[in-house]
């Protein structure tokens, strides 16, 4: 049975699921939750059985369920480890999961919709705040670490953390000039079918007016 | 040569390298980033030179200087395997991250303190409100999952989250009558040496009013 995804064509950490079903070119059924419609259908009973945490993504695999982007991920590149997402080199994988936390836990985190719910009026600036604040810690690490990718010349879990919150922080109007690595390892990811393929402008539940 | 621990007492992040370190039996020496002092030493040019986002934990070992509390004890992990903090079966790796990923990144970074100061005089009211909304997903997915600890009767990373978020919320007055797993899994665990002797009240930086 093909595993199923649940979730949102512009929530950036379901973006991230979907590029690495798509590196490791496995076919997946996707699900939409609208995050907006009906109030928010990640808050229904019926995916609060499927998710606790009320939040996309979710995927049913192997015959259990996951949350949690990285998990997710994890749980793909354990099972299914062809193309790796993380390098042999236990300090190589160390400096990836650094930038994959740093933006799982240090920026996507406060700019989630349900934070920003929250937040109110000042959303925009609370968004960009954090962003940048994330983005300013990147930019100098990714400096030293990078090839042709955030981690050398290998397209890791950082990658595909990477181009989902760049996807944000262009929503938000960020000035990437500030950011000339990350802007340039997103120019280069972009270009890529597994990150171009799973963009939030051409997903089924994309909304016509948004389509590439 | 020795790791080195760059933290804070009373912060939960670095408790959780502490408790990583103490469950592996692994002698690190400590250096206190006092968080509040100072405005706060973590802002200092020094230690952005050690972790560019300006937090702690950070851990020099091995030559490499590592940030992210999780990137830093999965390195540990992969390391120095013993006493494993991963259970050896996928899907049960796989649980052990979501719990870990939820406090990680659904909890943790939404009452830390920088945030908190963003947020100003409503911030226990705020971090209340995440610390509830987490636990609430938190509790019936480790009722599902728990044996004596998290995820069966093997102590994983995700104790390690667990019991440092704990004590965030009783900082926080959270009532922890709601969530009766959490509680009971917290108490078994906080006997534990590794955790007892790692707790916020008894570090080298511990103020002496707060010393238990």
């Amino acid at each position: 049975m093909q595993p199923v995804l649940y979730g949102y064509f512009r929530s950036s950490c379901s973006w991230r699921v979907r590029i690495a079903f798509a590196l490791k070119g496995i076919e997946y059924e996707q699900k939409s939750v609208n995050l907006i419609k009906d109030g928010g259908q990640q808050l229904t009973d019926q995916f609060k059985a499927i998710n606790p945490m009320q939040q996309v993504p979710a995927v049913t695999i192997d015959g259990i369920t996951l949350s949690q982007s990285l998990a997710i991920i994890q749980y793909i590149e354990e099972t299914r480890p062809e193309p790796r997402l993380l390098p042999a080199d236990p300090k190589q994988r160390g400096q990836v999961r650094i930038i994959c936390d740093i933006i799982a836990s240090g920026i996507q985190p406060l700019q989630n919709l349900y934070v920003l719910q929250k937040i109110g009026a000042d959303k925009v600036q609370w968004a960009q705040h954090f962003i940048n604040r994330g983005f300013e810690a990147l930019e100098p690490i990714l400096k030293q670490t990078a090839g042709k990718y955030c981690i050398g010349d290998e397209i890791s879990m950082a990658d595909i953390c990477l181009v989902p919150q760049v996807y944000n922080a262009e929503r938000f109007k960020v000035d990437m000039s500030q950011f000339p690595t990350i802007r340039r390892l997103n120019q280069t990811l972009i270009e890529i079918d597994a990150f171009k393929a799973t963009h939030p402008s051409c997903q089924p539940d994309t909304p016509d007016d948004l389509q590439a």
